[in-house]
Formats: structure tokens, C-alpha cells, sequence
């Protein structure tokens, strides 16, 4: 491109008196022009529905490429309907709603591993990376894996705690995280927590149930042994479901052209709106668009 | 201290069986042994709060060094009742909260600029600006200014769209944004906003009453005229409250030293909790902590 451009410059005073040229599509506009192959079709395999009371239902897909031997225990709990009759045991302002088993003592199926590896990183090796190409202020770099956010440093990958990314809560020990208990960002991405938990997937349908809730009252946003704990319900991966009450959402490939034109756009605000665009843009707030195509 | 570094290490082989050194205190530590200098209050004629139903009260520090016009506009509309009776009309996830006159045909008092100046950013000079000294996707530099997130750039500084902080709603031309309505951040830091809208304060007191809301059905978040708008009851200005009756609010000095070690210890987390220190943090993760000293 750079050779063409003293033919350019030159041809500009030709075009004194023309039309403006057009102006650059908006992310909406890139969005809804978008090609079909754009999209891709979260796997039936990967997509976890919770349902909650009063028909709320919270859809997550999950990300067994970073993080497999936990993505396993979350689906064998379940398919096992272990996850069943158990609450929302914490919302913590600008941090995370956690979930599962509160009490910490309901027996976990044999099957599952107890004691799960720390999968807080995994080798880059193998990904399609596509960096976003800015700053910031934890990783030597951000980018994008398959539609989820990631970042990398020297031969290592792993997914960051944007808001709606689920990551599986712990105790202070690394190996402790069995899945019994989720948690799902609902404020300013806590990147902090990058690399000392295993994220495990985001919340791609129905964040409103984990986000407009009483927030709790004890340390860290439990919430009071005493106060509602909203209940969950039933939870399933929709592959276990008769296909035609299975939601189809999809995820925008993040190695589409479209996307890239998406992220420039986010990063250049033209919206009639913007008066200075930031020229740049965050990787929590390039979250690869979602759409529900099936509900 | 690089001078000294030859003795300590040539005085290291008598530390062997030595206690290990003290650790650093965490972040939590740091806050409860900071000194009383190391907090100012919020003036009470910077002290906005917005009483809502059931006893719920949101309280919003302005800042009058960023906006002038824009702050003295909201304390005028506060002072003269004229909030009162408006409501809470648009919850839009990840993004923000926003309240006032809804139907922005309520008449304005003649004593306010209908016309305010894009207060967007001013003047560094005269500011005590501590750079927080990482990398930042939207601002060649970021810190914090008397308590406030900030950022820096050229010979102008600006503050920032961290989670909590307010602005000032505004159409499409940029001298739209009376004070009218008022919006909070309540999701990932949007930004892409900074230097596009008038940053007025932000919320130290009752965030949830903000963040804990049904999400609006209608686009940007709006809530569908018929459906339920939380009523702004009451709002005012602490200092034309009976001294008893005001709350009183502190932040945290971002000149003292206390500040530099909080910063410090968040970007290099050393609770039980962390396997591996991010060794950095993003202005928005560094927001200046706040106390309620008397309610």
C-alpha cells in the first residue's frame, strides 16, 4: 500500500468537488452486513443452560480448549443433574455472582477429578491467534481465539476475565477448583485474576439473572445464611436435549474479516455520537459478538 | 539504594537460617493502617445525594475541577428541587445506569447554561497528577488527580469512565448536556466515552441501588414507557443539609504515601489467594478506595 500512495496524493485534486468519500460502516452496521460465514454455531457439546425460577435461563458456552479436565467436570456434573437444587450464594459489586453447591459439602460424583490440574494457561501452539494490535495493561499481548478473548506471553495462552467470562471458583489451594462452585464477571474486568483461575467459559444469554441481583451483604458479597439465594433450578448441556428445545447461539468467528473490520470500528467510533474517536480499544471491550438464532 | 545493593548481597550468606522477611501487606492491610492524613473528605458542597424509594440513597462526589459549568448546573437543578420526581429510565448491561428527566421536555430554570461547554478535558497544568506508571490502551498516560482517575495526555488531563463514575447525558451536538440526566457506569469501563462527554463525579455511596436493577427492554437499555421507572424521590447537596443530617464521605489521598502503597500492592497481589502477581493494574482497577465515616 505504501507504494501507491504518491499515485494517490497525486490524483487528489482530481477529486476537489466530488463526493465525500463514504463514510466507514459503524460496528452495528458492520454487524448486521455481516456473511453468514462469519458466525459459527456454539457446539451443542459446549453450551450449558441454567435455568433459574420464574423461566430466567442464563446460556454459557464453555471453552474446553483452554481448559479440558474442568470443562469434563462441569459437564459430568450436569448431566448428572448434581448441579440441581443448588443456589446463587454470592454477588459481590463490580466483581462476580458466584454459584453451585454454597455449602461446600455435597458429595461430588466419583467420576469427576477431585483435585483438577491448573489450567490457568495452556501453550500457544495450536491456536489461531489474532492480536488486537493495543496496549494493555496486563499481558505482553491481547487478542483473539476462536471468538473468545485471550492474551499471550512467550509461549503460553489463556482466556481473561471479561465481563461475562465464567471461571471456576477455588480455595486457596490451585487443585481445588472441582466446578462445584462458578462464578461469572459482572463489573470492570478484574484482570488481576488472569492465570490464578481456570476460566472456563462466558455467559453468552440471560446475564441480567447474574447481574441485576441484590448484591450481598457478608464479606466478598455472599449473601447472609439467612437471606434468598436465588435457586438454580436445573442445569443441562443442551447436546442432552430433544434438538428441538436445544437454543442455537452464535459466537462471531474472530478470524473472519468482518470481525476484524468489527474491532477497527469499535477502536474508531464514527457514530454520529463520537466527537473523538479513542483511535484504540480494550480487549474486555471487543467481546466478539454473540446472537441467539434459536431460542 | 542501587549504591547499598554490593553490601546487602555480600551480607546475604548471614541472613541463611535468618527469618524469612516480613511479607508486604496486602492491598486490605495497607487501607486499615493508613493514617488519617491519608484520606481528605468529601466537601459537603461536593456532595450530591439522590434519595430514592424505600429509604435507598445513592451519594456522588462532583468534580468541579473537571466540569465547572457542568458541576454548577447539577447543583443549581439539585438545589432547586427540580430532580425531584424524575426517574431512573435506562439500565443497559455492561454500560450504564442513567436517571433524570426522561422526557427532556421538563423546563429548565433560566439560571442554568442550557449551553454548557464541552468540558471534556482541560488544562494538566495546575494539577497534581501521580502517573500509575502502566500501560494504557486508550491514553498515553493514566493516574490519579486529588482522587480522581485520571488521564494525561499533551498539555490537557481528563477523567476517566471507570466503573461508578458519572457523566453528563448529551444529544449528538456536544453543547446538549445540561445536567438533565446523569448517567453511572455499571459494567466494563466504556472508554471509548472519555473525552467524547462531560465527566461530573462519582457514586461513593449506594451503588447498588444503581447496578441491581432489571436491565431496559427497549434499545440502549431504555425502560418501555409503561413499565416501571424507579422514582429519584428526593436529591440534594450535603451542605444545605443540617450539619447532623449530612453524611460524611472520605477518599483516599492519590498524594499520599499510603495511596502509592495501595497501588502498588494491587498491581502485585500477594494474598494467600494469588499464584502469580499480575506485576501491573489498569486505572480501573485502581480506583481510589472510599470510607463512610458518618451516615
Amino acid at each position: 500500500m505504501k507504494k501507491l500512495l504518491p499515485l494517490l496524493l497525486a490524483a487528489l485534486p482530481l477529486l476537489v468537488g466530488a463526493a465525500p468519500p463514504p463514510k466507514p460502516p459503524t460496528p452495528n452496521e458492520i454487524l448486521e452486513s455481516a456473511p453468514a460465514d462469519a458466525w459459527q454455531t456454539v457446539p451443542a457439546e459446549d453450551l450449558m443452560l441454567i435455568d433459574l425460577p420464574h423461566g430466567q435461563r442464563i446460556a454459557l458456552a464453555l471453552a474446553p480448549a483452554f481448559a479440558p479436565v474442568h470443562v469434563a467436570n462441569i459437564r459430568a456434573l450436569a448431566r448428572g443433574g448434581w448441579y440441581d437444587g443448588t443456589s446463587i450464594n454470592r454477588v459481590q459489586d463490580n466483581y462476580v455472582t458466584q454459584w453451585g453447591d454454597g455449602t461446600e459439602k455435597k458429595p461430588l460424583p466419583a467420576t469427576i477429578a477431585a483435585k483438577p490440574p491448573a489450567e490457568y494457561e495452556r501453550p500457544a501452539a495450536g491456536l489461531s491467534f489474532r492480536p488486537i494490535g493495543y496496549p494493555d495493561a496486563y499481558a505482553p499481548e491481547t487478542g483473539h481465539v476462536a471468538g473468545w478473548p485471550a492474551a499471550r506471553g512467550g509461549q503460553q495462552a489463556w482466556l481473561v476475565h471479561c465481563y461475562g467470562m465464567v471461571g471456576v471458583g477455588r480455595g486457596l489451594a490451585p487443585d481445588t477448583g472441582t466446578g462445584a462452585e462458578l462464578y461469572a464477571v459482572i463489573g470492570h474486568a478484574p484482570r488481576h485474576l488472569d492465570r490464578n483461575i481456570a476460566v472456563v467459559g462466558r455467559v453468552v444469554g440471560g446475564m441480567e439473572a447474574l447481574t441485576a441481583l441484590p448484591r450481598g451483604t457478608e464479606q466478598l458479597g455472599f449473601y447472609k445464611p439467612d437471606a434468598p439465594h436465588p435457586a438454580i433450578v436445573r442445569v443441562r448441556i443442551a447436546s442432552d436435549l430433544p434438538a428441538a428445545e436445544r437454543p442455537v447461539y452464535q459466537v462471531m468467528r474472530s478470524d473472519a474479516p468482518a470481525f476484524a473490520a468489527w474491532v477497527t470500528a469499535r477502536a474508531n467510533r464514527n457514530d454520529a455520537f463520537f466527537v473523538r474517536p479513542a483511535g484504540s480499544v480494550d480487549i474486555c471491550n471487543a467481546m466478539p459478538p454473540v446472537r441467539l438464532m434459536v431460542k
